[in-house]
């Protein structure tokens, strides 16, 4: 079968390998489609040379079927329509002991520090696997794992029908987590410097403003008073310089974006107005499993934000195309193109 | 009376000035004791000048009875031994409305933008009074405010019994907030520099270590879980840097000190554990009326934390004492020296 692997050296590969059988707690999923993100491409630029042991096939948003159980597996049948929560943790650490164990302090995230989605037959540990409704598209079953983080995200940030949000990038996180506010009730407005991101975003029925704008349209939008919370998901200093100064008194800033080196923070704001930065990371099962609700009942445009999908065998065109920021999402089609002895 | 305000050009003085009668919905009250802070030092400093209008009597920390009472007032004799809670906020704001007056959008402190308690008769609105058992010596009486701010930063870092607490900083408000936490059940160690700040600190018994030993001391006491809630209380950016990471996966960072300049933060750690930062600011009216539990039932070691008692004509000494670090708290005993007919 075909399989994308990391090699190191800032180097993708289509590489062949053979499936193996599921061992017992696996199921053994035939892989529909993969959505690369950030994190892949991270990755593939070589800047988690510390973490990943090469080769590694990576990819970790996907959709599939299932295509054979291990033992011990129960409730599985071959052909389910899944996803997988790709996240094993230790269940021993503090972490996991005080009930946070999606964030385990030696957690294992499917698809960095182990094998991922990109080949045909993946065997993934059954307690990953999360059941898809049969009606629903695989291709938009394929945007699960990344509207379980905007799900996440929003939960954080604790916010309620009437608030007043601000999303700071306007990516595919930042436009996640815009429908998912937007659906539980607040007002939305979406802070994106690439005009064709912005477009795309108000395309889908939100406001969108560059950088430069966002400070006069808070203080106008909520009369004075800020806005309820602020998601921080571009990643850049500038957006973190700015998101102090755009909070109510008792407001929230979610940090969602990776920051790669200390910001700078205005704790003087964060002092006078009291405002709350929690930290955003992953999910637990109950954000995957309301993932799955937002995007079987169509709440998640997911149509509109596949940009396109390619065969496995393009994946390094898909990668260069998302780092030069000239796609929003694009799925990897990894039945495409397979051996036949491999084929359903 | 004697008076001592800021006059400007980094100026505090002894001055003299006519009582008058409280006006309606006012009480007047003889002020007994005045502790200096840390505020106190950056209005005689010229640190606030933007803000200040002199001259400016200040000072806000304090106790004394009840002198007379204006049209509209009820509920106060005059004798009546009560401390103030110095804040005045305008009801209409967005942050009013929201039902955090506290931290008013036009807040005025009483002390700072209006003036405060160095002044043998002293005029206050009667919604500022708050009561004190009249067993309280009057001593003691003024060190409410403070612990009203260490009891509104130990609720807003959720502190729970048992819970391994951090408090970076042991001057005044680091120790109180290590004395109301340790009160609520934590187990609490505290980081300061200087060695006798530090002995003081011991002598109340805590644990206090360097700002150099903290690391490791957190790992090994929390079994590399890291602390519960960590209190950042000493303004500089060596303790931001540090605080994040102290903080065990989920755990809180409550932003108490003021830093007048932007500090870098590891928001990398605050994504990766999912921590959570908090600013706290002043007090709410039941976080004073908790301090006043707290220092009648002689749980806040108010002897121990007054370094010593001058008359009000001493007050530039005192100052220059509190900014040499040479002392805690320094209480003003504002009715010694006093002329013959202000007097009770």
């Amino acid at each position: 079968m075909l399989t994308a692997a990391y090699l190191g050296n800032r180097t993708v590969a289509v590489r062949d390998a053979s499936p193996t059988a599921p061992g017992p707690g696996e199921v053994r999923v035939r892989v529909a489609y993969v959505g690369l993100c950030g994190t892949d491409l991270h990755v593939a630029h070589g800047d988690m040379e510390r973490r990943v042991r090469t080769p590694l096939v990576f990819g970790h948003e996907m959709s599939g079927v299932v295509d054979a159980v291990g033992d011990g597996v129960e409730g599985w049948r071959a052909g389910d329509l899944v996803t997988v929560m790709p996240l094993l943790w230790d269940g021993t650490c503090p972490a996991c002991r005080a009930g946070n164990s999606h964030v385990c302090q030696n957690l294992t995230f499917i698809g960095i520090d182990s094998p991922g989605a990109l080949q045909a037959l993946w065997n993934v540990p059954g307690s990953t696997l999360v059941r898809m409704p049969a009606d629903v598209e695989p291709r938009h079953a394929a945007l699960v794992e990344p509207v379980a983080v905007a799900v996440h995200d929003v939960r954080r940030g604790g916010v309620s029908a009437g608030d007043a949000v601000v999303v700071l990038g306007g990516g595919p996180i930042g436009t996640l987590i815009a429908c998912v506010a937007a659906h539980a009730g607040a007002r939305v407005v979406v802070v994106e410097p690439d005009p064709s991101r912005r477009e795309l975003v108000q395309d889908l029925g939100f406001r969108a403003v560059g950088p430069e704008e966002i400070g006069p349209e808070v203080e106008r939008w909520t009369a004075g008073a800020g806005a309820d919370v602020v998601f921080e998901v571009s990643g850049s200093a500038a957006a973190v310089a700015a998101a102090t100064g755009l909070a109510k008194v008792r407001g929230t800033l979610v940090v969602v974006a990776i920051h790669p080196e200390p910001r700078p923070v205005d704790l003087q704001r964060v002092f006078w107005r009291e405002l709350t930065l929690v930290g955003a990371r992953v999910y637990e099962r109950v954000d995957f499993e309301r993932a799955v609700e937002l995007v079987a009942a169509g709440v998640v445009p997911a149509e509109r934000l596949i940009t396109r999908v390619v065969p496995l065998t393009e994946v390094n065109g898909a990668l260069d195309d998302l780092g030069a920021g000239r796609a929003m999402k694009i799925l990897v089609d990894v039945q495409a193109g397979q051996p036949e002895e491999v084929r359903a």
